[in-house]
């Protein structure tokens, strides 16, 4: 891939007149007294310049460039982070989940945090069931919490939140609902098992500039169905993650925010009504999945510890 | 300057992770039948994931960054355009300009737009002040019109504009009153002059996010002194420029928005107390100023008339 274009059309004077100016702007950050909001300044106007000079933008694209990040800032509000969705939609927040969440050994791969997590979830006890009313198929979810070195994690705490079958998490009801969301804890052998709903595809909100944009360029604004996890133990490296849906066609088509990785991708087994349950819970006339996921922490401090 | 870094402490695996996600995200694109959109939002993928990489954005970063987005977004309303200054701010307005204005011989150079031009303003005939009652010290300004063959051009339209003694532009005050704007005609000779002010710097709008990221980084908002011209001839291409203030003080601390380029500073020449002006204008006890600026306007269409 190219990163940096230069049609040779540009003369040599011109191409020193944008150097300069690169220079110029790299250099008015020279003064800065904080070195991390320095070098990010002067990276970002490094890039953002490439990209101008690579595509050699026009005024009246840099013109609709301003009226959409205008229109990006005014349907941004309490409840609707577009920012977000743009951020997601050009790979940008999976990226920087990559930056931060380098492999380690075999400790499980992180993704997108998303804008649906919500603090205070009710707890349940192992086995129980975070639905709380949540329409959708009954999915059974059990696995382990260990270290990289095989170690047991008890105590973990492990957050978990879905949308429902109509693809709408609680909080975007308005009601004050809270449903398809919880924390448990693993127990003395680092087990977790909990009652969920089998994840099912849905759009992110798309009726905004972000969803204008997926339209122009041909792109599904459709997430591949997804559990969400976040695991938090004392020491080791906190975990935002998803479980996948194996067969989901979304997976083909592409996830619109890019957060499917192989290693999460899930097979949730179909289970006939009438198919006896884990924890004998009666589910009468209702079919049901189940699914394993066994999730490695990574150490807080990895290269802290390899020294 | 280094257009790409990637510490070395990245393992080879993470990197091939990196990549991997860049590669999926420019694909998401390869459906887009629009090309120039297509190539647009490719190249604007990798620049955006080379600067995440490059400095290893954190978590934390990036909310800062989301917040600092919408906090532009909600400060801009149909009068403030927190965008453009942001834009202006990191050069990339004067790097969009500076790609399509490519020097041409000897043609002018062209600067910044700036948010202050308003259609419409008023006709004054050769010699006539387009101060319109805008406080500051009077200023002769005069000069031709040519092409690069050093052609005179008739009946070019040339809009001039600019703030007053205390750096605010008439459309500021939100009183509707219009001054220190207008547009005239050269004459059969490509000559124009006119009464304006003689420039003053003043800040950009600095009360909002932009502001503090100056602050945050050690850069004045303020512009060097200058007065706006747009000249619009037929054949001929447009041109958006000021002119500069010999030994404004602001040349030296640096331009906020990068407007300055050397070939656009002009003197102007201080005329004391009761010295006669140019076309008799009486201005009793105050000094004032002259200066002038030789206009040379580009073909529209460089490239085809040189084949």
């Amino acid at each position: 891939m190219t990163q940096t274009l230069h049609p040779s059309r540009v003369s040599e004077t011109q191409r020193r007149v944008e150097d300069d100016l690169v220079d110029r702007v790299v250099s008015s950050f020279d003064n800065c007294d904080n070195p991390r909001l320095k070098q990010i300044m002067q990276s970002l106007t490094v890039h953002l310049h490439n990209f101008i000079r690579d595509v050699r933008l026009t005024e009246e694209e840099w013109n609709y460039a301003i009226d959409f990040l205008t229109k990006v800032g005014h349907i941004t509000d309490d409840k609707r982070q577009e920012f977000v969705l743009l951020s997601d939609t050009l790979g940008a927040s999976m990226q920087t989940i990559a930056v931060n969440n380098e492999a380690y050994k075999d400790a499980t791969e992180a993704t997108v945090f998303g804008p649906f997590f919500v603090d205070d979830a009710p707890h349940v006890e192992l086995g129980g069931d975070i639905s709380f009313g949540a329409k959708g198929q009954p999915a059974w979810i059990e696995g382990t919490v260990t270290d990289t070195d095989g170690n047991p994690v008890p105590n973990a705490r492990i957050e978990v939140w879905e949308c429902d079958e109509d693809g709408f998490y609680d909080v975007q009801y308005g009601d004050d609902r809270t449903s398809a969301r919880a924390h448990l804890y693993t127990n003395e052998r680092g087990e977790y098992r909990f009652w969920g709903l089998t994840p099912v595809p849905y759009p992110i909100p798309h009726d905004g500039p972000v969803g204008q944009m997926l339209a122009a360029v041909g792109r599904s604004p459709v997430r591949a169905a997804h559990l969400h996890f976040m695991v938090t133990a004392e020491n080791l490296r906190t975990l935002v993650t998803h479980i996948f849906v194996e067969d989901d066609p979304q997976l083909e088509i592409g996830d619109s925010v890019f957060g499917v990785k192989d290693s999460l991708i899930k097979r949730f087994e179909e289970q006939p009504v009438g198919t006896p349950t884990p924890n004998g819970r009666d589910l009468s006339d209702q079919a049901w999945t189940k699914t394993r996921f066994d999730i490695v922490l990574a150490p807080a401090h990895p290269l802290s510890e390899e020294n």
